[in-house]
Order: structure tokens, then sequence, then C-alpha cells
């Protein structure tokens, strides 16, 4: 098989695959977007999704192609200008999004999610589905529309995990409803009138709900909890980053529930 | 009081700061390092460190300076220049280094240890400074000579713990001697013939003990070991992020010894 090589980096496709990674509204109204590196793109059609397009350099890239795509070569010289990261794992892709709604979710029995009101940092939030990933929740709902789940900077954070780990965004209302209609408690991270986080039983289906690392949650949230969870501060600092406490609470629920299957 | 005030994006001073915030071989030799922020230069004051130099913009810096240091006054445009963090705060120290080492420690009655065989990245020794912070440890101890505390993305990313939490740099021959003198258990993290974390007994006094985010532990310390402990990873990924693997493990102990204290 020969593929078309780019030569130039003012190509249109060069072009539009940089837009790509800087814009949303670009991503939105292409419905497409970036994926880097042979490992994220591997999970990334493993979980099913369409790859449009691929870019790879021969000097750096080893690996096989998918079948489906439109595959460009590209100089060194140009990966290098498409690369969002340092590394040089040498193919970059183009990838048809796919939206998953409350609907589409297949929620286990005692499922475990992890809720997010927003989160400002793209970063932060593919941290923590990594963490979600690694924890075996069943889903990270995210209740902000203005969120794009395909930023680059969260695709990396997550090292695939925005592929491994089913991830909805909706509205709190819609959230509250999905969760309160299957009987998953909502466990709130909050200071006020909350206990520690490892006295509150996660043993049974469970929503873990965090706030954005500057504000907060917001009322809506602090009123359709079933209880408000803290995690202890011991030191002379006042905060733990947001994607810390996510995980450490995740992993309280994974112990718990380990616990009960032993003794069951 | 008033300070003098530089113009001069090429004044001597200006440069040496830059400096300090790049090269640690300009670090050591001065005997130097830089902290950005009125509050990480609050935690390091009370910390005990002796401040040397203060920049400080009018525009942007509303608190008060520290009556022992040198003090300057900048324009907004050289303090921007200056600044390593986004944010604007306008204020900027060169602080003299305070080596502490192994003797210098004061340990507790079951004490908490965090132990780093080298990290990779600076960013991630500094966000678990923030969380062995928060879970109340009693050090955190590098066992790496060449590890640089006052990095400064270390210093943004342990948001002031690198002065609130004791840290030592020594070697891990000296690190594992100390421990075994004291009676503190070495809990690993590690796969091969490990446990999960949760069924060890962190409520005696205990290392926590991690490698590097690629390699992992050497054999010094596999061999070293009390017992080799694991995160379970019930997802697709086969890893974590090393500061949260961190702080998974510290919050671990704190729950365990919150229980114990109970019981008693």
């Amino acid at each position: 098989m020969t593929n078309d090589v780019i030569l130039s980096a003012q190509n249109p496709k060069v072009k539009q695959l940089l837009l790509l990674q800087q814009k949303s509204a670009e991503r939105r109204e292409k419905g497409l977007f970036v994926v880097e590196g042979q490992r994220e793109l591997q999970h990334c059609i493993e979980a099913g999704y369409e790859v449009d397009t691929v870019f790879y350099c021969n000097a750096l890239y080893e690996g096989s192609l998918p079948k489906t795509a439109h595959c460009f070569e590209v100089t060194e010289a140009i990966y290098e200008r498409m690369a969002y990261r340092g590394s040089t794992e040498g193919i970059i892709a183009e990838v048809k999004v796919q939206q998953t709604t409350l609907a589409d979710l297949t929620i286990g029995e005692n499922p475990l999610v992890m809720v997010l009101e927003s989160v400002e940092k793209p970063g932060n939030l593919g941290a923590i589905l990594r963490s979600a990933d690694a924890a075996g929740a069943d889903a990270v709902i995210v209740c902000d529309p203005l969120t794009d789940l395909y930023n680059p900077n969260l695709i990396r954070s997550s090292v695939g995990a925005i592929f491994t780990v089913p991830c909805v965004v909706c509205s709190s209302a819609e959230c509250i409803a999905f969760l309160k209609e299957r009987g998953i408690q909502i466990l709130t991270a909050q200071l006020q009138d909350s206990r520690l986080y490892y006295d509150a039983d996660m043993s049974q289906g469970t929503a873990i709900v965090m706030g954005t690392e500057s504000t907060g949650l917001t009322a809506v949230w602090r009123q359709a909890a079933d209880a408000h969870i803290r995690i202890p501060m011991l030191g002379r600092l006042d905060s733990l980053n947001v994607s810390v406490s996510a995980a450490i609470l995740l992993f309280e629920a994974v112990r718990q529930r380990e616990l009960t299957q032993e003794q069951n």
C-alpha cells in the first residue's frame, strides 16, 4: 500500500489538524478531534471510535495503520509541527466525535460513578479519568455543557482513559435525575456538615460528586446529596489537588467493595 | 520605607534571579533559590528560611515585605519577565537554601514517612509533597543525590508544601539504615510478590517507598522491604500517576491510624 506524502506544512490537511487541536469550536463544527500516539490510538479504535484520517512519519513510526482511514505520510519536520506532545511516536489521527449520553450508559449492579460539576483544567479531568479507569468506575459524568472532552490536554493526561471509561457530559439536573431513578446514593465532597470519607458506606451503588477547583459544589448538588464527605487535612495547607482527591475517594470505594466481597 | 526601583530588565539582579530559576548549578553555587507568590513566601518564612532579596511590583502586590530582606521595586513589565507562573501576585524572592539531613529530622511516635527512590518529574515530587502535608506525614525522603528540591516546577506544584513538610535528600543506603535503626517498617510499592495495600498494617511506624515513574524500585529497596504492596488496577490501563498512587497509599495510612485511635 502506498499513501500520499505531504511535503508542505502549508498543506490544508495539516492546517485543519492544527485547528482541531487548538479550537473546540472547530472540533464541534467538523465533528472531529485529534488523537496522538500509538497506544492512545489503539485504545480509541478498541472503544469503537471511527478514525477519519491518519498522519504518520516513517522515520518515527513502526506500527501498523488503521485500514479504514485515509493515511498520509508526513516528513519529520511536519510531524514535529503537528505533534502536541514532546514525544515522537510518529502517528497522529483525526477521529470522529462520539457523543455518549446518559441513555447510552450501561451501569452494572452497585455502580461506582464519578461526577464532576464542571472542572476548570482539562488536565485535571484527564487525570481523574485515568484514576477512574484504575478504580474500575462505571462512568465519569461531567455536569457542564461547556466542557469539551476532546481537548488535547485532557486526552494527553488521561493516557487513553478517555476511551476506556464511559464519559458523559450533561446538566446537573439531568445527572441528579439519572442517579435518583437508579437508587445510586450521592456523596458530595464538601467540608460543611460532612463526615470523614472513610466513615461513609460506599459498598452500595455510589456517585462521588466533586465541584470545581476554586469554588466547590453549587447548592443544587449539596441539596441532592445523601451525605457530605471530606478528606481530613492533617497538615498546614488547606487543600488537595482535585484529581488527587478524586483518586483517594474512588479507591476508598474500591477498598470497601473488596472487603464486602470477601465477607459475602 | 523607600526601596530602590529597578527599571531595566538588563539589571544584574534581574538576570541573577532568572539564572537561579533556570539552573540548578546556579542554585548550588549561590546557595539561593527562588520563591514566588505571597502564600508560598509566607510558608517559607514561617519554616525559618532566610529571605535574601525581594522583588515586588506595586501595581500587583498589596501585602507587606519581609523586614530582613533587601527589597527592590520592579515595573510590571519586568515582573512579568521574572515571574515563572502565569499568576500575577507581584512578589518574588531569593531565599537561602537550607539543607535538611536525616540527623535533623524529628520523627514522632509511629511515624509516617514517604520515601521516593528518585523521581523523574519535579512536578510529581511537588504534588507528592502537597499530599504528604495533607496526610500529616512526618517526612518525605528522596533517595537520589541528584534531585534538586528547589526546582521552580517542584515549588509551584507543591503549593508551599516544600516548606511545611520536612524533606531530606540522601542515598538509599543511608535511608534504609535510618528506617531500620528506628524500627520503621518498609512497605515498597511494587507488583511482584505483593499484597493489596489495604491489607498491609500501616498503623505502626511506616515508610511507604515508591520508585521512578518509568522503571520502579531497584533491588536494594526490594530486599530491604518488610512487605511489598500494590494498588489494584481494575480497568484497562496498567498504571496510575505516581503522585496519585502516593496519595492513595498515604491516605490509607491516615484511615488506619484514625481507626486505631478510635479503638484505643
